[in-house]
């Protein structure tokens, strides 16, 4: 007897490098996991049956980077360059940030992903005992890491997101993991990020780490070490461990070398790379050396949201623009990065990012009754370029069902909405300039 | 007293270059038109009152360059070659399609269109009588043009499309404009464009066309005529009518000068030129110049939507992209090339594309309750930056409401869907290889 099955959905799997779509089929979940993907699995054989006819059944999304809590500032700061970005908002508005300020926040990002079909998120930011504390109500999956700059004061630091990792390592039923989380080589001296490697490593922990984000870094990096970002990460030892770095969007020769070696996992962001303008990383060229490439958001004050259909779609658009050439990540490769991929890039992989026996019930299924999926010539492709966020009907994680027909079962949504609002209003007050920008800048 | 009014949504306008939203104004609506925008206007001075608190209301999106029935082969032909694109899968399938599909293609698209805002639309394709009903039925907005190739029998194909621009010249209310669609400079040759262009000034009409859509269109035009495709336009007299020239991603600098001395309005589209590789025309360049240009969405079988909203978005961030400058077209701009500019583009300056006293009352009502556009920081930039099309709750044309709480109206949608379902089963199967394509390529 199943827990539950997910009947007659179409399903999307991957068969190597392919993606191919299973018409009719029906997932028996079991202790929170999948236990069987066949077409005709009766009702009669789990205790709940939930109808899924018309529908696709895809992977959980999983986001690679994310500063979740950062929702509370979509559209203060637009078409601004990076630096202004930082120093005239993001910066001041996070110092005035309360702990239940960033818990709102948290949930407020996690109810937009599960209405968009996103399961598992990394994210990288401050109060993460607020995010874990959301992530265990949102019902989601999560990889936590509670950044930590260098400078004074920077050892009590580091061991507050020592503690905060055995405080949440495998919580919320082994749906919460927690790693290290040093911001930057530009924001951590090499002697400090020589302690975080030799902490991850006595915590058996991975880190989460900014590497290469601009093209000034690298060279502020080569001025002031003789080395890019991603070497100075790996002689302060830090690929020792698990790395995930966040956008490497310009790596030199060597660089791919070193992550490759190292075995380091990169969470690329393409939206907010481009909405800043500071370059997208070389994803066909990473892959074909052999390192593991994620999908990621980055914080939605810079990309305004936390789709990952979105990301898969403009990734693939960009590199193909890029390349000029329409063949270059096609639509496997895009579905698998904002899968599978990202699900590796994360230690997750055989845990989430598939829809295989013996995978963790990470299950989202879009409506396909819509004109712009009408026909259904190429389920794959419509997904990537023709389906949005707001088409997922119902969500799963573990088996647990976390949206049914767009409804939040783990979530107040009103009361989020309302609570960030009012927040909102307060911290927008206490700018610098005390409002918020005009058009055009 | 106003036929109808939309009560206390915010509203967005254009004053000048910037994009402003107006909190919790009023829109009065008499014989089509917008009467008065204010904020105190009572329920008791309209007959019939729309409700619309917590809303933003924003001009109907305008598609300056579609073929909007080939949503029936949406999905047909993925990650490959423009050369094979045409050549392996849309001709064949086009030659295949009765004039029957083209009626229920273009309620497919008509019908995605309405559900993400889209009122107006270029449409620049075949058996084009069969568009114009389907419009008329809908309720849109639509710049109609029977593409027309040159070669043997081109005089009768012209005189075909002449009449078709005669019959349905102001059609449906005024809703139908009809202007001549010489396809390109590379099927038409210089004979027949000069015969074209003739003809549109003899019938006072103006002319739809592709030009540059390809560096490759461009080498091969230098080598044929030693003159770009828009040299070629230009000498063969097009540009002495209202010419809405597709694409133009490769202009030289002579070309600009041209296209802006011509008062040739350009309709870009981003999504397809990335999705294809074949490069995104210099959209700030050609506005620095003075030339007129709205976005496009081209045919769904290369797109894959009709989504105006991605389009804005996908062309605010690409062009950041290009130029390593977020401060590049900013989000007042970007939303005015999906409304204002692209109503200048189709000769409809003054009749659509804004929320302004005078205008049509062609209105599109986005929810705003929902996390990923919370919180309300900046709502025009939630607009081109976080809000999806399913967000659309309802529009309206000359005041008409098409769709409402998501359902529409004026067209029987899950007919649209099971007809255009069927259709193509058949069309498929009459493809050279006898199925579509799997992945990768």
């Amino acid at each position: 007897m199943y827990d539950l099955l997910i009947q007659n959905p179409a399903v999307l799997q991957f068969d190597g490098a392919v993606a191919t779509v299973l018409p009719t089929h029906s997932i028996a979940v079991s202790n929170g996991r999948i236990a069987a993907i066949a077409p005709n699995i009766s009702a009669g054989q789990a205790r709940e049956v939930l109808d899924a006819s018309g529908m696709l059944a895809v992977p959980g999304f999983v986001n690679c980077h994310a500063h979740v809590p950062m929702g509370l500032f979509r559209g203060v700061a637009e078409d601004v360059l990076i630096e202004r970005w930082f120093n005239d908002y993001i910066w001041p508005m996070e110092s005035n940030l309360t702990e239940e300020d960033v818990y709102w926040g948290a949930l407020l990002g996690l109810a937009e992903m599960i209405e968009a079909g996103v399961t598992t998120v990394a994210d990288h930011y401050f109060a993460m005992d607020e995010v874990a504390r959301a992530v265990e109500q949102a019902g989601t999956r999560a990889l936590l890491a509670w950044a930590v700059f260098g400078g004074d004061g920077a050892q009590e630091r580091l061991q507050d997101t020592v503690a905060f990792v055995e405080r949440w390592q495998d919580a919320a039923n082994g749906r919460i993991r927690a790693w290290l989380g040093p911001h930057s080589p530009y924001t951590c001296e090499p002697e400090f990020l020589k302690q975080v490697a030799r902490q991850a490593q006595a915590l058996g922990v991975g880190l989460h780490i900014h590497l290469s984000e601009t093209a000034e870094q690298v060279r502020q990096s080569l001025a002031q070490h003789g080395k890019t970002p991603v070497a100075v990460a790996h002689e302060a030892g830090l690929f020792a461990v698990p790395t995930l770095a966040a956008h490497v969007a310009h790596p030199e020769q060597n660089d791919l070398e070193l992550l490759r070696a190292g075995g380091v996992a990169v969470g690329s962001c393409p939206k907010t790379s481009m909405k800043l303008g500071t370059g997208v990383a070389p994803v066909p060229a990473m892959r074909q050396v052999g390192i593991t490439v994620g999908l990621g958001s980055d914080g939605a004050a810079s990309n305004n949201s936390y789709d990952m259909l979105e990301a898969a779609r403009m990734m693939a658009l960009v590199q193909k623009h890029m390349a000029g050439d329409p063949r270059v990540l096609p639509v496997s490769e895009a579905l698998a990065l904002a899968t599978r991929e990202g699900a590796k890039a994360l230690g997750l992989g055989g845990v989430t990012g598939e829809l295989r026996e013996g995978f963790q019930a990470d299950i989202v299924l879009f409506r396909l009754d819509a004109p712009h999926l009408t026909p259904q010539h190429n389920l794959a492709a419509s997904l990537l370029y023709s389906a949005r966020a707001n088409d997922v009907d119902t969500v799963l994680v573990d088996g647990r069902v976390l949206m049914r027909n767009r409804q939040l079962l783990t979530i107040d949504k009103a009361q989020v909405l309302r609570e960030v609002s009012e927040r909102m209003e307060r911290l927008v007050q206490r700018l610098p300039n005390r409002r918020i920008q005009t058009y055009p800048t």
